[in-house]
């Protein structure tokens, strides 16, 4: 592994645990609060928190294998025989992707068959992202980062694109009220989407050994914790307010809402 | 054991951790979601997340034990005391694959008499299936494990024939919008159970060394995935759609189904 400080080693695990704390609360308020929108909401409430505990578990995961990898020896730092698993990520991403994507599709309440071909052409993109992503992601050389790195791009380009213009042009088929938060959601994929495909340049633009690996190890961590468990907070807030427009309140319908369901 | 690299420990453990993950994630998404089925259909989806998450109790003991068995030293990996224990598969299916045939049966809403007697029936050979196929599994010898393999076939094919052609002539009892979908599950159902016995032949067929383990575990961890997990989500579409040909949305009763009922 590259020559990492003890300084480094602890503001890598300090974000992991971090990212542990932010999905654990993510998860546990957006299952909780599923109950406060309408029925036809709750599916992407409840996606939307599966998404957090899976990178919850997943955090575990790679905030122990950090520990295991190295240990502290007379104030040096010192590799261990196990090695920091990378896999985690990949792994974990491609399960949650396709699932964000399906939160967002589901909380627009498109019609049925726009929902599914969506969901399938938008999901299959994100795993050929990741998949492409990987042999870049474990290389140590620049040529083949950036080789995969733009081969990823091809998917990622196309699915922000499909989202961004996608939801502009289908705000305005979303009640008024939501309209700003729905865009909110638009920039925030926008801007964390981005921010992925940047951290994963850092080693190829200047970044070396440990502050490499901390640029990368910590701007994953924040990407995801915004992609995430903000983004999800942000589908819930959402569904809240259709809810209301539809006449559900805290998660009850209103007498009007009963009667023309 | 047999002489594995350190990319092939590291496969297996990941998709360990993968099938760690989907099990965890299928559990939670189909018992958050059991009130979204008219209230004759939970049943089936509280078994197929029971299944589900007696296969994510095993996926972590079978992780643990994988990583118990190796070590690292020097670039190269060594076998430890601890041996990797193979039992764990054969104790979850034991439970689960009686229970995952359930959660069919039930969804598709029989007469009780069938039920009870489809359910009686396939369990038990489902049951003989599983123990048949123990002693070939942990033998190394080929002639043993085709012998096994030769007699668990016997009670598979019979759960596959009946299943198959069963499910295709209940058919015609199902609302016509859920024919597609048990279709579907008749399906799955056929080729993720025919592809456990073809793993199971990988040592057999000219997998050997580590390339046989990997193959071997691998596969049923893709097997477990699909026939546990997307089966799950399976049987839990089928439930939302034949509860909404009731007049349930949402599993709430609408006006007419609760003047009917």
């Amino acid at each position: 592994m590259q020559e990492l400080t003890v300084g480094q080693f602890d503001i890598i695990g300090n974000f992991f645990s971090f990212s542990i704390a932010a999905m654990g609360a993510a998860t546990a308020f957006l299952w909780l609060n599923r109950s406060q929108v309408a029925p036809s909401y709750r599916a992407a409430v409840t996606i939307s928190g599966l998404v957090c505990f899976i990178a919850l578990y997943h955090y575990f995961r790679i905030y122990s294998s950090w520990t295991g990898a190295y240990e502290i020896s007379s104030g040096a730092l010192l590799a261990t025989n196990a090695r920091f698993n990378d896999a985690y990520r990949y792994v974990d991403w491609i399960l949650t992707v396709p699932l964000l994507l399906v939160e967002l599709i589901l909380v627009m309440k498109l019609t049925k068959s726009e929902t599914i071909s969506k969901g399938v052409r938008l999901g299959l993109l994100a795993a050929a992202m990741i998949i492409l992503g990987y042999p870049g992601e474990i290389s140590q050389d620049a040529g083949t980062r950036w080789l995969w790195w733009s081969l990823a791009m091809i998917p990622f380009l196309w699915i922000v694109y499909d989202l961004f213009i996608g939801l502009k042009s289908s705000l305005s088929s979303q009640p008024e009220e939501v309209r700003s938060l729905v865009n909110a959601a638009r920039w925030l994929v926008l801007v964390s989407w981005a921010f992925y495909a940047v951290v994963f340049t850092f080693p190829m633009i200047g970044f070396t050994g440990g502050a490499a690996t901390t640029a990368v190890q910590v701007g994953y961590s924040i990407a995801d914790v915004v992609a995430k468990a903000v983004f999800g907070i942000l589908i819930y807030m959402i569904a809240v307010k259709k809810s209301a427009v539809e006449g559900y309140f805290d998660g009850v319908a209103s007498p009007v809402a009963r009667a023309v369901r």
